[in-house]
C-alpha cells in the first residue's frame, strides 16, 4: 500500500539524518542559543540576500502560526485568510484560542487577493467590530495553487494602505518557488512580506520551520512568544542541524523539484489518461476529479486524502508527492490506472 | 569546556538513533497515529501496569503542561503549584496564557505538601476568588528532590477530598524512580495521580514527552487540545519511535541510573573536598555553595548554571548529570577540583 | 433632531425610575445577592412558567454573550452563529478573546437555521477542527427578522442530534414576542433552548440582561464566570429592582408593544408613500431603501443608522423605535416624509 | 440590622438621583459618546489640572482593570501587585483570563514599594520567565492604608528604570484623598501614573469608574478594548451624568470626607473601649480585633466582613463606612459596644 496521502509520511533526508547522527555525542547550548543554529540562520538569510531579518526556529506550522500572529496582533486586531486557509480551518481554533479572530477573505483560486483584503478592511469601521491588522496567506496554498508576484505586489501594497502586516506561511513554500509558472524569489519574500515561515516538515527535515521576520517592529522579544506557546524545543540545535544542511548549496529546492516533478507527472499521466482535475496545480498537490468505481479500486492500493464529493458518482481526492516519494511508486500507480482503465473498457466493450 | 549546565546537552541515546535511522524511509500515518506509536503506549502501559490509561505523546514538557492544564481546568479554576515549580517560573506564563492563575503554594524543600493544599483551598471560599481544581508537582522536583509514596499518597487525599485533580510532571520521573531513598513505584502513578507526563528529553530522547492520562473525565478529545495547544508533530511516529526504545526492556531507568550516578559520584566526592550543599539531593541534579574565587576558576573550564546568590562570597550553582555524562568528565571534574584546593591552601600556606 | 437611530437613546420607563428612587436609600447585600433580585427571579420564572432555571442578571449584552459561551465551551469547541450575528460582527471579537471561533452558517434572512447547522456540524469531522459546540441565534434578530415555533424545534432537533447547545440571545426578545406573526411562547424558550438572556437594556431598563439557564448542565458556578468576565455588578440589586418591575404584571410586552407599533407605523406610513424595504420586518427595526435626495433631506432633521449602499442612488438605513418613541415623532416624521414627496413632485411637475 | 459590610450598600448620593431623573427623557448618543459624558470628563481633567489625559468611563473595578491592563500588556508581560492586591485575589483570575500573570510583590501593609518592585524585575531575567511590565497599585489599599507622595514617586523611578507601567486602581481614591495623614493630590496622579481609575461605586454614584490614560503609549483603541471586554454600556451617558455630578464642585470629596470621618469615628470609639486594631488606617475601612464573644453578640445587630481568625479566641473584623453611612448608626453601635462591655463587666464583677 503505497501512500500519496500527504507529504510526511517518510523520515529525513539523507543529509539531514547523516548531520544528525554526526552531531549527536556534541554537546550544545539549550533553546536555540548555539552554534549550529547561527550557522543555520546565516545561510538562510544568505538565500533570502537579507542580513537584517531575524530568524527562528520552531518545531510545527500551527506552532509558528500562532506565534507569529499572537505576537504580532493586539487584543482586539484580527487576521484576514482565505477561507480555506490552513489557520481557518485546520488549527482547531489555535488562532482564536490566543484571542484573535480570523477574517475569512473571499477564496480566489485558494489566494487572498488585495481587493478582498481591502473589502474587508473598509467593511469594519469602528470599535464596535475587529480591527484587521494582519493578512496571512499561504504559498503554495492550501489547493497546490500559487502566488504571483504581482499579486503579492498588491497584497503589500494593500497591506501599506491600511496598515496591515503581510504573513506567509510557506509550509509549502519551496514546492511553489520550483513551480514552472512561478515567478517569486526568495528576494521578494523580504520585498513583500512582514514575516514568513520557510518549511521543513515537508521539505526534507523530520520537522521544523524557521520563522524570519523581515519587519523590525514584530522582532522584539519573539524568544518570549516561542517560549510561552511552548514552541521552544529544549534541543533546539536539532532544528538548527536540520536546516543548516537544506540550506547548504541547494538542496531545499533539489528537493523540493523531486517533490513537484513527481505530482507533475502524475497529474500528467492521469490527464493522458482522460482524468480531470478539480484545479490543475503545478506544485506537489494534485487534485483528480475520479468516479465511485475507480475510487473504490485504488483504495486497495493507494492511499490518498479524500477531499470531498463532487456529485453522486464522482469525487475529489488529493494526492500529494515530496521529496521521498520514489518515481518507481508513481510509474507503478501509472500502469495501475491504465490496465483499470483497459480492464473497465474490456467491461463495457 | 565541558558541561555540567543541564540534561539536555546532547542527542539522544544510540538505541534510539538507530531505530531513527532504520525506520527513516518507512511510510507511515501522520500525527502519531500510527503502528510505531502504538507499539510505544502498548510498552508504557505495560510497564505502569496499567491498561485503562490513554497516552499521548508531544514534544516538549511546556506543552505538555499547558496542554493537561488548559485541557482539565475550566476558564475559572486554577492550578495549585509550588512557589519554584516550572510552570510558575519558567514558563513564561504558558498556564497564565491559556487563561488560569497558578496559585503558589509553601514551598517544602521544592515540593507541594498535603497540608499547604488544604490551606489554599481553604482560603479560596467564593465566586471572588478562582476555584482551586488541580494540584501540579514535579517528581523529581526543580531543585533535585522527590517524592515519597506517603507524601503522594497524602496529596491524593487531600484532592480527593476537595475534588482537585493531582498532575504530576515527570520530566525528571526516571531520575526519581532510581534514587536510593525512593519508595515510588510506577504502579503508583496510576494509584495517586490523574493525570502525569513520562520525560523523554531529559532521559536519552532526541525531544519528546508521553502524557498519560489515568482519569476518564480528562480523556475525553484530548487530542484536540493537543493540536489547538500546537504540540502535534506532523511526523508524530518520530515520538513513537523514541519511547518504543526508551520502554524496551530498562533502557530508561537504565539512563536515569547512570545519570543519577554521576550526579552522585560528583556530589560525594565534593563533599569530601568540604563543598557544603544547598540542599543535598539524590537525583541527577545537584547544588554546590561555592566561594567566588572558585567559581572564578571554574568558569574557566566547566558549564555549570548560576543559580543565586547566598552572600557576599558564596554563591550556589546547579550542575546537572544525564544519560550522557562521560564519567571520565566526573573524574576529570574532581581531579580539577582536587588540584585547585592544594593549589590554594599552598597559596595560603 | 429627533433619533430613530437605536433603542436605547433614552432612559429608563417611569416605573423603573420610580422604584430606583424609592430603594435609593435601604442597605442590600452586593453582587446580586439580595432580595430584590430574589423577587425579580421569582417574577421571571412565573413568566417563563420554569421553576427549575437558573437566573442571573448582567449588565449588558456582550457581557452575557461572552459570559454564556466561555462557560459553556471545552477550549477547543466552537459556537455557530448566523453572518450577521452580533457575536460575529459586532462586539469586537469579545468570543475570540476568551479563545472560541465563531463559525459562520449561511444567513437565512438573519436567522440561523437547522440545515445550515447540520451542514457545518459534518463538515467539521476531526481533531484539526474545531468541534462545534453551540448554536447562537437572536430573536429578534439584527435584521429585525423573528424564529417561527417550528424553526426552533429543527433548531432543537439538530442540537440534540449533534450535541449542542442553544442559546438564544434575547435583547430583542420583547419586541419578536409581540410581533403580529410570532408564534413563540414565553414557554418555548425553556422548551426549545438550553440557556437564552432577557434583554432589558433595549426594553425599558436603563440597562441590564437576565441570563436564564435552563440546562442543568450550564448552571454550576455560572456566578464564577460572571465574576472572571467582569460581569458582578457590585450594586447589583439595581439590575433586580429593574427586571422586578419590568416583570410585575406585563409590563416587559406592553413596553415592547409601543415599540413595534411604531416602527410598524412607521414601516406602513412610508410603503404607502411608496418606499420600498430591504426586508419588511414585524419588530422594531425596519429597513427603508431610500435615494440620496431623500437620505441628504432626512439627515437635517433626524438620526438614523446607515446600513449600506445598495446601488449608486439608492441606500439601505434602519430606523429603530422603543418603549420610548414618541407617536408624535412618528406622526411628524410621516408629515415631513409626505410634505418632502410633494416637493419633489412639484419640483419634477 | 445596620451593615458595616461594605461600601456600596446603597443606591446613590442625591445629587446623582436626580440628575439621574432630570435627564431620564432626553435623548442621546450611545456607547459614551454624548454631550454629558463630555461634560464630564471636562471637569474631571479640570480637576486633575490635565487637559492631555484621555478618560473613559466603565461600569465596575474588575472591568477597568482587565480592560486596562490586558489592553497595554504585551501577551507574555506579567502586572506585579501586592499578595492581597484585588486583581491577585478577589477577581476570580480575570487578570489570568486574558493571559497575563499576576505577580506577587511582597507586601508592605498592604502596599507595593519601589524595592519589591525592584527585586521582581531583577529576578525576571531572560525569556524562560514571564517580562514584568506594570505595576499594579490601590490607592487606598485593600486593608485602608494609603502611598505616600514619596512612595509614589519611587515607584515611578523604578517603573522608569524599568520601563514599567504605574497603574493606580482608585476604587477607594477619594477616601485616600482626604485621610488625615494624606500628602497626595489629584495632579499627583497625572505626575507619578501612567493610567489610574478614580472610583465612582464605592463614592456615591450607583455605580462606575473613570479611567483616566496619562501616558500616550497607552491611549490607542482604548476603545476596542472596552468593548471586546465588554465593559462598553449602551447607555453610557449614564456613567456621564453621575461623573458629572460628582466632579461638579467638591462633591466627590465631600462625600468621601463623610465616609472617613465616619470610620474614624468608629476607630476612635472602639480604641476608647479598649479594642485594638490589626492595622489602624485613616480611611473609611477599619480592621478591629474582637474576642469571639462579641463577636456573636454583635452579628445579631451588625453586619460586617469576617477577615480572618487570629487566635483561639480572636478574630480580625472589616467595618466599612461610606457616603451613606448615617453618624446615627455610628453612635448606636459604639453606645451597643458600651452596653455590651458594662454587660460583660457586671457578669465578671
Amino acid at each position: 500500500m503505497y501512500s500519496f496521502n500527504n507529504d510526511y509520511s517518510e523520515g529525513a533526508c539523507e543529509e539531514i539524518m547523516r548531520a544528525m547522527v554526526e552531531t549527536n555525542g556534541m554537546q550544545s547550548g539549550g533553546y536555540g542559543l548555539d552554534e549550529i543554529c547561527d550557522e543555520a540562520k546565516k545561510r538562510i538569510k544568505e538565500k533570502l540576500n537579507c542580513t537584517t531579518c531575524d530568524i527562528h526556529f520552531l518545531v510545527g506550522g500551527t506552532q509558528c502560526n500562532q506565534t507569529v500572529i499572537a505576537s504580532a496582533l493586539r487584543p482586539y486586531e484580527a487576521v484576514i485568510a482565505a477561507d480555506g486557509g490552513h489557520i481557518n480551518v485546520h488549527e482547531t481554533g489555535a488562532i482564536e484560542a490566543t484571542g484573535h479572530k480570523v477574517l475569512v477573505c473571499e477564496d480566489r483560486n485558494g489566494k487572498v487577493l488585495s481587493e478582498g483584503v481591502r473589502r474587508i478592511v473598509e467593511a469594519h469601521s469602528d470599535e464596535h467590530m475587529v480591527r484587521p491588522a494582519m493578512v496571512y496567506i499561504s504559498d503554495a496554498t492550501e489547493i497546490g495553487t500559487i502566488y504571483t508576484k504581482a499579486e503579492l505586489q498588491a497584497l503589500r501594497e494593500v497591506c501599506d494602505a491600511y496598515g496591515l502586516y503581510l504573513y506567509l506561511d510557506g509550509a509549502r513554500l519551496a514546492m511553489a518557488l520550483v513551480a514552472e509558472d512561478n515567478d517569486v524569489t526568495y528576494e521578494d519574500l523580504a520585498r513583500y512580506c512582514d514575516v514568513c515561515y520557510l518549511g521543513g516538515t515537508k521539505c526534507g527535515a523530520l520537522f521544523g520551520e524557521a520563522v524570519v521576520i523581515f519587519n523590525d517592529r514584530l522582532k522584539e522579544n519573539f524568544r518570549y512568544s516561542i517560549k510561552q506557546r511552548g514552541g521552544m524545543l529544549a534541543k533546539g540545535r536539532l532544528l538548527g542541524i536540520q536546516f543548516r544542511e537544506l540550506f547548504r548549496d541547494d538542496l531545499y529546492l533539489k528537493l523540493a523539484r523531486h517533490a513537484v516533478a513527481m505530482a507533475q507527472k502524475l497529474q500528467k499521466g492521469m490527464m493522458e489518461l482522460g482524468i480531470s482535475f478539480a484545479t490543475p496545480t503545478s506544485t506537489n498537490q494534485i487534485f483528480p476529479i475520479l468516479n465511485d468505481a475507480l475510487l473504490q479500486a485504488m483504495k486497495k492500493h493507494y492511499l490518498y486524502q479524500y477531499w470531498g464529493k463532487l456529485d453522486e458518482d464522482r469525487h475529489i481526492v488529493r494526492l500529494v508527492t515530496s521529496w521521498a516519494t520514489k518515481e518507481s511508486a508513481v510509474d507503478e500507480f501509472l500502469a495501475w490506472l491504465t490496465s483499470y482503465r483497459k480492464q473497465q473498457e474490456r467491461n463495457c466493450g
